[in-house]
């Protein structure tokens, strides 16, 4: 916990936000800010910093790919009902690095194609590759969620599904991709609050879809399904965090404290030249 | 020039620095700074007013999108010899906007694959989607640049290549993207002091490529296949700019223009509500 330990962070949010034994979804608050001693202020201040080292991480995370198709990847997998801030994380978390470092994917409703194949065919194609911070906007997950609320598939394929994303996410943890996967938590109270400034402001109209009030109204359904997902699939190498998010400047500083958490476990390092750097001096030296 | 008009600009840069007829790249000084009246602290401060409103039409223009697939998009291609500056533009100048709404990709030396295929098939499948902002660092432009140089393709390929480019060009711009070329323009020495930097200093090892001084000692022949790429593909439709880039504030600022530029050509709506925005406020509220 290094790079949080100047900020208004009382315990570790990697820690205290994880998804362990005997978890309740239930049991947590939209609304709270757990671990977190400043206010929207002082989290503003502490996300200008944190955009730094995020910067300064992502910069030898991709350094270090260069010499080594081998080299760490992080990959931060958001799931969360509709107007829960994924997209503001995605722009202020994720936004503050470089763009080339960055391979970013959001996950729509599944075209034909991707449904003549496996659920996790078109997740594979979009891996980070070695050195690259991957973000999914939705996920796989989706197809435990609004899979098992709308019933998309039947149950003994649901339940497949688990144990196929366990295997598969331990693979990708295996070949070196840091998985940080998060659900942003918000109450019903506050969608209800966002989902109706979209239908006030002529400018936030084309962000409203009609079908997220009928996805909010399977909420209790949706909170289950959450629920099973957490304890079939939050496992040692690719745990679960639950950010609650009603507080967007809560949600963003403690996202950017588990990536950071997470790109300080891997401690990237410059590479050495592969080259003989003396050499290339004068060969350039001479043009 | 409404987005450049209270800022340093004395001249319209997307006008100043369009390749038109009688163009001489030998006549472009790269450590210039033309239409600019400021110095490098004007040019951070521009760029960062900049910054909002480039982010503002980004949003406008990806919104206007969401509910018109024929809705434009833009495309900005940059060229350049090792150490310009591509890599300063897409962090500073793109990197200022919401990543999800930013196709970024960069053309490396072509695989297998791709060479099985005509020049142009990796590219088409690049071309940014309706609403978005895609860049191309580097671009099919390297078939007749390394292409030509190296040849990499018999003379009469490299000759047709020139015309499919132009209709290339003229259908995405038909189709509605607005196209933006740039080459940002270094000397010789800029580059030479830019790589020792790479060289000298550990952490930028990795930046360093020893197969860039063997295009340096083409230099010449580059600027020769440049010359002909404006003559031969510089369109009323799809114009190239040169911007000189031995200051990376100017080249930064200056892209920045040219991009708001584009952008307010367009000049991106907020969509009208696809449904029955007092229905929906019902409906929610109900809920």
């Amino acid at each position: 916990m290094t790079a949080t330990s100047q900020h208004h962070w009382s315990a570790d949010p990697s820690t205290l936000l994880r998804v362990g034994e005997g978890f309740r979804l239930s049991d947590v608050a939209p609304d709270a800010t757990p671990g977190y001693d400043g206010d929207k202020k002082h989290a503003h201040a502490d996300l200008e910093t944190g955009a730094e080292q995020f910067d300064e991480l992502q910069e030898r995370l991709f350094a270090q790919s260069r010499e080594d198709d081998d080299a760490p990847a992080v990959l931060l997998v958001l799931q969360a009902m509709d107007s829960a801030g994924k997209g503001g994380i995605v722009r202020h978390v994720i936004g503050a690095t470089d763009p080339q470092g960055v391979h970013l994917k959001a996950f729509k409703k599944p075209t034909e194609e991707e449904l003549a194949h496996d659920f996790l065919w078109r997740i594979e194609r979009e891996v980070p590759k070695a050195g690259y911070i991957g973000v999914f906007d939705r996920s796989h997950y989706e197809d435990v969620l609004i899979g098992r609320v709308r019933e998309l598939a039947p149950p003994e394929e649901i339940e497949r599904r688990y144990d196929a994303i366990v295997d598969f996410e331990k693979r990708l943890t295996d070949a070196g991709v840091r998985i940080v996967k998060v659900m942003l938590h918000i109450s019903p109270d506050e969608q209800k609050a966002r989902l109706m400034e979209r239908l006030d402001r002529a400018d936030k109209h084309w962000k409203y879809n009609p079908g997220d009030v009928d996805e909010r109204q399977l909420w209790p359904a949706y909170m289950e399904a959450y629920q099973t997902v957490f304890e079939r699939t939050s496992t040692e190498n690719a745990p679960w965090h639950v950010v609650p998010a009603n507080a967007k400047w809560y949600a963003r500083v403690a996202v950017q404290a588990l990536l950071l958490d997470a790109l300080e476990e891997i401690d990237p390092q410059w590479p050495a030249a592969s080259f003989d750097v003396a050499a290339e001096k004068a060969r350039l030296a001479a043009t």
